[in-house]
């Protein structure tokens, strides 16, 4: 069945995994299942990858992946792969761009799977003539030990191709998604889908870090959630500025399925309580300099990102 | 000397001190010192201050205060003393009117040394005949353990008549402040005053409790003091929208002596940090509160007030 990749001489899809975590590790198994041929490169679980793949312990059922090659860089790829999945958190100290580049070929595609807007624009000026699919990944899964993964609810994607349309590069990891049983709608306008979900980590990610908090705590607290509602009509100013539309019926849509939501814990507190670099700049600034440059009055946004950063800076 | 108290008849001025913690203790000693008659009420160090009194080591010296009687309820005084020196803290679960009126008498003077604004109006309500002077201590004290008082910096108060004016009553207490060493200077407009102290407590209490920081590290974060600054621009929109006018050069003057002290943690991360109830509404929930009043618009403190709470009913 491997026609059903689309690849027309019918050898397998090659994907490279950069920034292979909980996520990268997830989706590079399931594109691994659907006869995809996946290299992933590691930092920190490089040797137990290498010995025992990744094992993942899913509400789907037990998997086990092995990779088809496991590198510790990308440059030890030595070939040009049809996609590099990121799944690289976004942080402005790491040049995603510089990372990927020594397997970055004419034809490769790259498929960013990461939070926040306008984190294509790096990649995007740094390979103007490479096709740029965009992703977003709505799942609870986190990396339990190394080569272990928890996947706890929730799997679904959203991708579509930088900055709009739907190319056959979409349909074809649509497809492979597809043929594992991962839902992956592809939209015409995927930043529209990006600023979709901001909507909902905007308020939530940084109220959760700065309050320590989880959703069933936020929203017991009538002040917070007139805060989150506030801070989700900015966003919507913004996006529409922008020409991205999102209708005021999200936000209520949104507070009403967070109510409907058991206790959960934000990407970003689960971030700051470990001690690692928080995504402030992706989730919030920015939605800030979008803000500045269509001239949008954003002051709740700014109070959350002053205040992320200093708390940032404080660890 | 008992003629400079400004009692016609050389009997003592007669205080009682409701709320004898760190800053009742310590201005209660000096109103001791100028030959008041010092009543204290206390609540945990009544045991250790009946028995030995309230050691005060103080950058002044170190001190001993003897009050006149030691109490352990309002009601304990029997009779109705010249003023009330009320130094609780201003807590919505506190209702002070109800915990002094046993002793308030028809010649009773309410002296209210506590912080925020707005802070009079229950007591006015309560006692609308009596007259109320109004204080704020500028002042680094705190209990280092029962019947103990550490005294670290400053000390200098501002008293006058609330609302407004310079009453017999407000000389007499600069008098005994006067003779035992305690700058006060007294003010015919003590709401403006509050406010002036509010520009600088609005932003930084709530900033210092949100991010576990004190004001050196606060100053060396850009984002936060463009945050800091903007949070004094709202406090002064609604002090002028008030009546009481603070120049925009009064945000400068603060945040230019902000960067030039050494690292102070403010008094709300002092109570957040032992677990005591902070002063969230005195000193930022009464400020919006004028704002929607005057039709202000001032959503920076609404954020924090809204993190606050959140804050607050987590612990």
């Amino acid at each position: 069945m491997q026609k059903d990749t689309g690849n027309p001489d019918n050898n397998p899809v090659r994907i490279l995994v950069v920034g292979t975590g909980a996520v990268g590790g997830f989706y590079g198994s399931r594109l691994d299942q659907a006869g995809a041929e996946v290299t992933t490169v590691h930092r920190s679980d490089y040797t137990t990858v290498l010995e025992s793949g990744i094992h993942i312990d899913s509400i789907d059922g037990p998997a086990h992946f092995r990779p088809k090659r496991v590198l510790r860089n990308v440059a030890d790829y030595g070939d040009f792969p049809d996609y590099i999945l990121v799944t690289l958190k976004s942080l402005p100290a790491l040049d995603i761009a510089s990372i990927i580049a020594p397997a970055v070929g004419p034809g490769t595609t790259i498929f960013l799977l990461q939070n926040g807007v306008d984190i294509e624009q790096p990649i995007c000026n740094r390979f103007p003539d490479n096709e740029i699919v965009s992703g977003l990944a709505f799942i609870c899964v986190s990396r339990s030990r190394p080569g272990q993964i928890s996947h706890l609810c929730h799997g679904r994607l959203v991708i579509g191709s930088y900055p709009s349309g739907i190319t056959p590069a979409v349909r074809q990891l649509a497809e492979l998604f597809k043929k594992s049983k991962t839902p992956c709608p592809v939209s015409d306008s995927i930043v529209l889908e990006r600023w979709r979900k901001l909507l909902w980590n905007a308020p939530f990610n940084p109220i959760s870090v700065l309050t320590r908090t989880d959703t069933v705590q936020i929203m017991a607290q009538p002040e917070i959630v007139v805060l989150a509602r506030e801070i989700m009509e900015e966003v919507c100013a913004v996006s529409n500025s922008l020409g991205h539309f999102l209708p005021q019926e999200a936000i209520e849509k949104n507070l009403a399925e967070t109510r409907k939501m058991r206790p959960y814990r934000t990407s970003m507190l689960l971030d700051y309580e470990a001690g690692r670099p928080m995504e402030i700049e992706a989730i919030v600034g920015n939605i800030i300099k979008a803000a500045k440059n269509n001239g949008v009055k954003v002051p709740r946004l700014e109070t959350m990102y002053s205040l992320l950063k200093l708390t940032a800076s404080r660890k």
